[in-house]
């Protein structure tokens, strides 16, 4: 584990003060928390340009359960890449609606393809991916 | 159920070949389902932009599973917003690092509120939020 | 003027390094400015998301200039609304396209009503908002 | 230049209808305009991701213009990298604030690399890139 070093930020009171306005709101206890996270967040925004960085991403779906063999097709695609796809959530939204949460490990360029494939599925209705972290490089 | 209805598209023969090798290259079998995400997407898109739009979130979010007590501050945060907090995923990434996908269904608000709360919970590495639509309007 | 302040980040001395490799890369000369960069970042987009937020929006549009009257209706668009558009760039990409920047000033919410305007006329092949602040409350 | 031709899109007519609306309130005049657009949008997503994409970028940035020797330093940005900075746009926005927008010309890569430059200079509030196509393939 790394040590813990602080370093200094000198800024306009006026600014600090809609900053320490906005943490607030947003539910952080303290200020160096926010700014890690802003300091992370950029990190991570750097790494999703990088079509080889190793990450990790969340393709949300949304279908209805009436699509025939949507379900099946689905998981059908995510046995066949069991080495990237690590994990899916199935969420009842309402009598007709479902949500499908898949998590990818890999390459942003794998991550994405697979994304893509995931969600063109006939029947998906609306499908977005969310790249993050896996966690080793922030 | 709606009937099935069919319109016309005029459009430049070079933009559509471009289009066809595009939805090719992300898996759809035909056009037609291309389009309707392309549409689907659109009324996602403006939605999101309405703060009391009924909507479903996914927050993901990365840790260390080594952060003390960070596990069970976030779920006693999702206990205590039971009726908006629907489902959620826990993946182990490696030896160290964990992701929660937390699903919340709500007003655009209401869900951006307690994506703030939960990633600005001490620990958390890395969140993000995506709204996608609740499945009832697109 | 407001009067400038200090306040310290406590940090892992691996992310910091990260962090100081992501802003020499950049091209900031200190750190103090790269984090007032990220705090002013999370105040605008905090403001993009309140539909009255008084703001500054540029338009980024490109076409064909085959496109006969094309130019002739993106100008009048803009004279009707003068109060708002308060600037205009053109340039000339290439033998066959141009690309039009326009500045909006208003409400989020004027501002986004006005580009879809000016991103539907017949003839922009693209064209894309993006929203910043006035300066005032950052 | 290429020829028109026209396809048919099956869809289901209460999602026609919310697309006719939304469509109807960002000004389109017909449908088929309002595909073609999310066709090309479609088109310049999908380039934005590669590297070595040709593509034109507007950065847009606000400062103050007390800050000294601000607008010098991103003139002379400009006419160092005269090559793929092609234009600019300085709106004053205030008795203090100033927006400029810079419109830059070449690859993807270059593009976010010259824009970051441009919005780390010191005296920058805020900035941010918008990548769009040269018209050339979509």
């Amino acid at each position: 584990m790394a040590e813990t070093v602080r370093f200094g930020v000198s800024i306009d009171s006026g600014l600090l003060q809609r900053f320490d306005a906005l943490i607030g709101q947003k539910g952080y206890d303290n200020r160096s928390e926010a700014i890690r996270d802003l300091i992370r967040n950029s990190l991570v925004e750097e790494q999703i340009l990088k079509d080889d960085a190793e990450m990790v991403g969340t393709v949300s779906m949304v279908y209805s359960h009436h699509t025939r063999e949507l379900a099946d097709k689905l998981t059908e695609h995510q046995h066949s890449h069991h080495e990237e796809i690590i994990s899916a959530l199935h969420v009842h939204l309402d009598a007709h609606h479902c949500l499908e949460v898949v998590v990818i490990k890999g390459s942003t360029g794998k991550i994405r393809h697979l994304a893509d494939e995931l969600i063109g599925t006939k029947g998906v209705k609306h499908g977005r991916l969310m790249l993050t972290t896996s966690g080793k490089d922030v």
